[in-house]
């Protein structure tokens, strides 16, 4: 098909974006972005660096990107800010560094944020697209993130053809944009399945400068083999679900969410093993290999979510047999995948994987040390406060024992103690509904805590005297300034 | 009308609700309560705790209620939980002490918890009712909560007939409750003054164990003159509002939300008195005096809540002139006033006021020193997480200057960085959208900070070095060791 859009070198396309400009980049968790363009811009970035001009733009995506989006612009220097979400070690250096402005959203409230003008203009959207039409209809590829949003705002498009992607994926995609306040309707999704908008994304011909041809699949990686205590912490999960359903307080047919990476594979992993967990939905965020494998044993029965992560076997799998999976898949924006109405609505069972979390119930999903970004919050605040009951994961130590996951009080508070239900570690699971401070302390340290560090957090809580939150500012952050100064949490105990 | 329900006093009342029993009592910020019933069951807790026996009950409200409730009960040591918000300093004290078993939960999940038997069985449900029909329906007074949940949940009903509230009021509640996931449909309402469900309360009349007689209006007090801070905090959000219409930012039509005091007050009186601002709606939690006036001067369109909480004199007006005034105003549940949903879609801006915020934007809502609870979450996090744009309120300074309300990292955070989009103190405004911690923490501390503070802040900023966050965990909680160890924040200056 011949199309009205002259067909561009990645080096052409980076010519036209402007320095100072904002940049939609379509992408999400390393999937569905434009992966010749931004290297290219990078490129051009240091060209003009060397020769002593200046030249940044501030990047929006839907989350995290692979090393040819935000590596390669951080290491340019080339970004000016950054928004919304990002998990690559070239830019999180650049953050920490205070060279790159970063700030941390949820990431529901990116699109509202784009079409309330609080993030100021789009100059340019760069997206990855399975095909282009000449009337400008897109079929998009592994991710959605808020790639319609930033097509409909930006002055100009321009698009990477990937044809890695065969157009015969049409339907993965379910386009729905919700009119501004004061217009807005209810959004029309009543169960996990539903499809409320259209498979294409339609580009006014006129904006697109350009496309840029590529034939390469998201370089996602297989997850390491899980450990044992990982391992443990999805047993522990699954098993908290079986006890909640036997004293009948989880009714049938309630989707799950459930984070990226090992701990989340773990959980979903041990839920789909246990005979009592009847076969169940999500409504998720990003969908990972495990889950597919879930859909193909039947366990699964439908998964929605933002983004396909898969590694190229699986989704070659996916689009081989696309006609079959469309019955057990859709991808949506994120402002809907991670919408509160529809996480409220559809009662979604969280798990998310923290950082840190206190024994007052507070959980710290960004921050090392309350200082040092790590990714960012991403979707887990969008899901945990407003889920019918939230979870979160982790080991009860890292570092072999130097840094408990557990402390009296969290160097950075992303989810606090009104919306954070139930901890699980390795050790156990601290289900803190219904409880004060006090109770909940007690709770956490009895199951979840490691057992060298369970005598340390019970002493903290003894200082603290009669009180209500468990909180004695002259030692709250002992664990952490323990590690500060003696790389080992342990030693908190000289400080208490 | 003959009623089948047995007319009981006080007392009588009292001697049904046993040890040990978890009671779901309407009301809503002093309002719309039963008051003999649970003054009764305090003197029948005291009477059997003379004999040597126990007596303790489980207290489920809407919210905060007037002394006859929380400080009777509190005062009897008659409560083993409370739950979700209280603003007594009797109940308070024996929270603190560890006597009452807290639990602060966000006001919109209070339904959703109860449904899901979360909170347990409601063995008893003790309302007021400006009248009841043989057949069991109820027109309900000054508050809603989560009396409807509460009575169609709860295995028995007292309730508390208080005449002073005429049955011609019908109409002022709009009770709408939404099914339990994963069968939930969309809420109906898209606009602020929907009427979507019943005006009335249907129980069941086998479940009603008796009425009491009563006939008190709520005791509703004037708030104070407003002193020269809280006036110009109210003008400081008034022309934020301006600044961000001139910019093209915020559209006509949202509805605000505003917390309730002093000021709440001087914020919306500043903004009717500002004639740049179009007259306006609330989609918010409590109607206070204030708004009855700005409805009469027709400034206020139309305010939904879930509890008018006016003065003797006010209500006394609106009663009077029901009809004209139920174009104007309507109370739903807390669940769907405070509803994420409604929050999203109708684009709700939100005003709520801080205990104290810190230059990374995090708030504290809840706890003086991190320790000590002074009322609860209540609504805010419902509002301001899901907000079309959220700001807090409070002045820079109390207990003449010895406090600063912005220190360097909240020793209690409820509403955290990535939902804080504004802050206003009487200094001015600082607008934390779109910029990282370390711009934040300037801009908070050139326009909020008071100037005495100014240098200590800027000193704390700069022992913190190149990070992302603005924490160093050795010398956070600086502000808050000064002030208990000296009863001075100015002396963090030696701490640092």
């Amino acid at each position: 098909m011949k199309l009205p859009f002259p067909v561009l070198t990645p080096e052409e396309a980076a010519l036209l974006i402007k320095d100072g400009s904002t940049v939609g980049f379509s992408g999400f968790t390393s999937t569905g972005q434009a992966k010749l363009i931004p290297t290219a811009i990078a490129n051009h970035a240091r060209t003009l660096h060397a020769a002593g001009k200046p030249f940044k733009i501030n990047v929006v995506t839907g989350a995290s990107t692979s090393a040819e989006l935000d590596a390669s612009l951080a290491e340019a220097d080339a970004v000016g800010w950054r928004t919304p979400y990002q998990s690559c070690a070239a830019m999180r250096k650049s953050i920490n560094a205070g060279k790159v402005h970063y700030f941390d959203m949820h990431l529901s409230q990116v699109q509202p944020w784009l079409r309330s003008g609080f993030l100021g203009p789009i100059h340019y959207a760069v997206l990855e697209a399975a095909s282009v039409k000449p009337d400008g209809s897109v079929i998009l590829t592994t991710s959605i993130g808020v790639t319609n949003t930033l097509a409909r705002l930006a002055e100009k498009v321009i698009i990477e053809v990937n044809d890695a992607h065969p157009e015969s994926i049409l339907g993965l995609h379910d386009l729905y944009e919700p009119a501004e306040p004061p217009h807005r309707q209810p959004i029309p999704i009543v169960t996990v399945r539903d499809r409320v908008g259209s498979p294409v994304l339609q580009i006014p011909p006129e904006k697109i400068l350009g496309i840029v041809r590529n034939h390469a699949l998201d370089s996602v990686k297989d997850y390491d083999a899980l450990d044992d205590a990982t391992l443990a912490i999805g047993a522990n999960v699954a098993n908290f679900i079986v006890r909640e359903r036997r004293a009948g307080r989880l009714p049938d047919g309630l989707p799950f969410q459930s984070g990226v990476g090992n701990i989340a594979n773990a959980v979903t992993e041990a839920m789909a093993q246990n005979k009592e967990i009847p076969n169940f939905n999500l409504y998720s965020e990003v969908i990972q290999d495990g889950i597919f494998s879930l859909i193909k044993q039947g366990r699964v029965d439908f998964a929605s979510g933002t983004a396909v992560s898969f590694t190229p076997r699986v989704l070659t799998e996916l689009y081989q047999d696309w006609k079959k999976y469309s019955q057990h898949l859709v991808l949506r924006p994120q402002e809907i995948s991670n919408s509160p109405e529809m996480v409220r609505r559809l009662g979604v069972i969280t798990i998310n994987t923290a950082l840190e979390f206190d024994i007052n119930g507070n959980v710290n999903s960004t921050h090392t040390l309350g200082r040092t970004l790590m990714n960012g919050i991403g979707g887990s605040g969008d899901f945990t406060r407003n889920a019918y009951l939230s979870i979160f994961t982790c080991p009860s130590i890292r570092k072999d024992g130097a840094i408990s996951t557990i402390v009296p009080v969290c160097s950075h508070i992303d989810h606090n103690e009104h919306s954070v239900d139930v901890v699980v570690t390795e050790q156990g699971v601290a289900d803190l509904r219904c409880k004060d401070p006090s109770q909940r302390a007690e709770e956490i340290i009895r199951n979840c805590v490691a057992p060298e560090y369970r005598d340390l957090l019970r002493a903290y809580v003894q200082s603290c005297g009669t009180v209500h939150a468990q909180v004695n500012t002259e030692k709250s952050a002992i664990f952490h300034q323990a590690f500060a100064r003696y790389k080992d949490m342990r030693k908190a105990a000289e400080l208490l």
